[in-house]
């Protein structure tokens, strides 16, 4: 049995694949090179998938900059600390998500996989639209739709099992999964350092601390 | 009142291209350069939209033959004449659709659009789950969960105003409205003269017979 998985080289993508690999599928990851500011994630994600020893890793190219609008992908500033959480914040890429997890089920299909794997949170919620279980919900209902395996009643599970887990929780189930946490990368400023204070930083310094563990990435000013 | 419209260059969504057009709306197309064998139908998209003067017209470069599966987009052979329409034909690219709309709704929340053309047709049905009125329906419910403006209940509306005419009727429409026809392509093998013989030509030309016009593109063997 097959499973992709969505692989960005972050925490939460990599405890995800951690949890696919040990319910003892073939984990087939997918990447995307997008444009992305920190464009890092992209080879941190090759180091996780090397640990893994997959057979196949798929990194899909495309130039999400040229529908921008957001601080990941236009000129935007990358916010410090945690926004207010009112409103959506400017990290958000528009409709990343959704496309992602399209190519996940078209990969999934020509490869015959029976589910996909997305690392997405609600609980330490970074606010992302796309990240709401409801969301995945309605992906899981068009997979029914979209494509040829649909007709032929292959039906494909997407699977998102960080979805009610808190920071910390995920932190340590990685951790117990011997998941490759020393490879990834978190920061939205993408440099050889984590900044240690954009809100991705944040959170994940968070989730390390509440795990009551030291997060193996250098950080600067450390 | 702006609109993203899915533009291939070929056919349908260029008629679909003239109604949004008729409709009043500041249209924005949106093509894709994603590693296809009908590359020549690119260089249609931007003829059609320089036709209508358009302000903007994004391309998206991805390479979907990272994913393959179709004779679109690996190297298996485009079929000569129509298939048998009990199987999905090899021209189907998985997701293809479901990716397509992805990025217009991308687009859409970042242009401040209202609504997307998507020129799909199920009558002269080409047997690709993803042309179908229940996946438009089903992408339209996700639309209302993926996206920042989703959150600030700024709907976006997936408009298939071709989901139920016949080609014939589709190419008297795209006559009336003035549509470009001349500058469309519809053949999957993508030489600089049709091969009138795919199931996209074939479509195409069955089209115009019963609209009773002369298709203004030229044909091998004429």
């Amino acid at each position: 049995m097959k499973a992709v998985v969505l692989l960005s080289g972050g925490l939460d993508s990599t405890v995800c694949m951690s949890i696919a690999q040990q319910s003892g599928v073939d984990i087939i990851p997918i990447s995307f090179d997008y444009g992305q500011r920190h464009h890092r994630e992209l080879a941190c994600a090759k180091q996780v998938a090397d640990f893994y020893q997959v057979k196949k890793h798929v990194v899909i190219e495309t130039n999400m900059r040229a529908i921008g609008g957001s601080a990941l992908t236009a000129d935007i500033e990358v916010p410090q600390g945690q926004e207010e959480r009112e409103h959506v914040p400017v990290t958000y890429v528009p409709a990343r998500n959704l496309i992602f997890l399209s190519y996940a089920l078209g990969l999934a299909e020509v490869e015959n996989a029976v589910k996909i794997y997305i690392g997405v949170n609600a609980v330490d919620y970074s606010g992302y639209p796309d990240c709401r279980a409801e969301f995945i919900e309605k992906f899981q209902s068009i997979t029914d739709y979209a494509t040829k395996a649909s007709v032929e009643n292959h039906r494909i599970i997407i699977e998102n099992p960080l979805q009610y887990l808190t920071k910390g929780e995920i932190v340590a189930l990685g951790i117990k999964n011997g998941a490759p946490l020393h490879l990834t990368t978190s920061c939205y400023q993408g440099g050889a350092l984590a900044c240690g204070v954009c809100d991705s930083c944040v959170l994940r310094l968070k989730g390390f601390r509440e795990a009551g563990f030291t997060d193996p990435i250098p950080y600067q000013d450390q």
